[in-house]
């Protein structure tokens, strides 16, 4: 049973912008994460969500279900795993003036190609994909993310 | 003269997330905009640069450099300018191990044509490049983005 409000303490004590951010890990299936940040601390100039938060939270979101991925890949206190994010491309749909919910995945097919190098070769990169959406469901925002996983007792 | 502590000061009050990023607007010649952040408040799990951060400083330093070209297009006092992101891309090329400096300009001979057409049609896109570097001025990040302006006193 993944502990989601441990990660996000965790997130929280390591990388301090996440703090300002005031997001919340809500669920994941393993293969799927979703969370949610609240409009307040993320508005813009115009009163609707900033394009920067919902890029940080993105970022953030494809970093959490890599690292989720990687670490049920590894098995949990055999090895920790260090994820980066390589690349990423964000199309903003529409103005979002409420809070913001994030899905993120593996892009098809991935998620199985992904364990099996992680755990042959101590390295593995993974293609997300997330859609940021409003209270009603309308997308606001897609995103492709491509993150690179490596165990820290593998240094190939 | 372009007073750009003004620009920082207005950006802090009116998008809270921005003054948490701990940023400073340090030039702006007319086409080319530079930023910089400090690595303390913006660092990772891994003591580096966070990508979040440097991807809403890069959306940022994009969408300031918009503003400023379209604010010297409509002409000071004419006309209000409202600036949005429209889509952008990220490369991390390397980890960032201390300040961040960011230099973004309008996309080969994009700045004439947007000139023209947001005084024409009251509303224009502009391409965006920028990248991202340490103090050796070693490229740590690239940043492709597209921003729509529109002046407030035009609804076409």
């Amino acid at each position: 049973m993944i502990d989601l409000d441990a990660l996000a303490t965790r997130v929280c004590a390591a990388i301090p912008l996440t703090t300002h951010l005031d997001f919340r890990f809500t669920a994941f299936d393993g293969e799927r994460l979703t969370l949610t940040a609240p409009l307040a601390p993320n508005h813009n100039d115009k009163g609707t969500f900033f394009a920067g938060s919902q890029a940080a939270l993105l970022t953030l979101a494809g970093w959490a279900c890599t690292t989720l991925m990687a670490d049920s890949a590894v098995g949990e206190g055999e090895a920790s795993v260090d994820v980066v994010a390589v690349e990423s491309s964000l199309q903003f749909r529409a103005p979002l003036h409420g809070d913001i919910e994030i899905r993120a995945w593996a892009d098809d097919g991935e998620s199985g190609r992904f364990h099996q190098r992680l755990k042959r070769r101590g390295k593995a990169s993974l293609g997300i994909l997330a859609q940021a959406t409003d209270a009603q469901g309308v997308v606001v925002c897609e995103y492709q993310g491509l993150y690179l996983a490596r165990t820290n007792n593998n240094d190939t």
